[in-house]
């Protein structure tokens, strides 16, 4: 086992710091986050900090670095309180990367990146009109992180667009037959294989242990 | 597509909407977080919501349910301030798993479900020496959510204890390598295999589009 402190952390330049940091959380969610303006301007930009708050009501968060750079996904979100998230298939993973570029806030990511802005049932931020599994969001509430000037934003699903044969009797979506991908560290997208799944662990019903 | 409504997801029973809620923000970070209490009995439990918050300083949040039922996990943070993050990697996920069952506080989840407490470089709580990339954390902040009544535990990164051969020379962490898992929804592991890698994006290099 490799031993690396909170010094050598610190002591590391940037970049390898960055990719350690990034990754050793684990697999993140690939999001695409679709907002407008006031006056209408598109924007959609990638995030892998979409996280599940709780299901009644069903609120979904997202991490928003500090606004050292115009952050158009928050300014918009503030604006108009409404943002659409949109998950990442396999075939459009160059295309979600390249909306992390910074792009003028008059270019309209959609079309700098080859995706088609799609509007669903009178929502006021595009959809993606690619991905198979999206969400309408009403925004709920922001929370500053003191500690490193960081937001988690919170939003509730008003809407859900689902391909109707990804979503089974029980209310799970399936994600590997939608072709979700899951991403680590900055830049690496990955396709997902079930193993296996498990009953709702009960202190009575404990399995005996394979390891 | 089919298109489920804000009402249709509050009219849904219980179960169908916690497993449509739980998986519809993508996949999730497969972590146990390892504790003890100020008498040193051990604590250990299984969350799918550790992310990524910072790099500099190197922060991870994670969240916390609402306290109707004894969080164990919560309160030895409160007591100590010092918790473990752990990797679960795809043989030990039916060990993982089961740790979410309700275990009397006097009752280690190490032992009930057969993972082995390891103590390192004199840190109070403990890893598990089954997983191959492990942190150390210092509590630093816990942030009330308003909207639903869950938190946002926020801890600093003090030590990392990680395989060699499963960091890269530029700081990457190959989760691939390392077998760590993936998991949707409530109840399902993932294994995850790299699709591609795209480089920091710039909007003075955008590639031509495939789709």
């Amino acid at each position: 086992m490799k031993h690396i402190s909170r010094q050598d952390i610190s002591e590391q330049e940037r970049v390898f710091r960055l990719n350690l940091i990034n990754s050793i959380s684990g697999f993140k969610s690939a999001n695409l986050i679709g907002t407008v303006d006031e006056y209408g301007h598109q924007n959609l930009a990638i995030f892998s900090s979409v996280i599940h708050l709780g299901s009644n009501p069903p609120l979904l968060g997202f991490i928003m670095r500090p606004s050292t750079v115009p952050r158009n996904t928050q300014d918009n979100i503030m604006a108009t309180g409404k943002y659409t998230i949109n998950h990442i298939h396999s075939r459009m993973i160059q295309n979600a990367h390249y909306t992390s570029a910074k792009f003028e806030k008059e270019i309209s990511e959609f079309e700098a990146c080859s995706l088609t802005p799609e509007f669903l049932n009178d929502f006021r931020a595009p959809f993606v009109k690619e991905s198979k599994i999206k969400m309408a969001m009403n925004f709920v509430e922001d929370i500053h992180i003191k500690h490193n000037n960081t937001k988690l934003i919170i939003g509730e699903i008003e809407d859900i667009h689902i391909e109707e044969n990804l979503i089974q009797e029980n209310g799970i979506v399936d994600l590997n037959k939608g072709d979700t991908v899951t991403i680590s560290g900055l830049n690496k997208y990955h396709k997902a294989f079930e193993l296996n799944e498990f009953p709702y662990a009960r202190i009575t019903e404990l399995p005996k242990f394979m390891s």
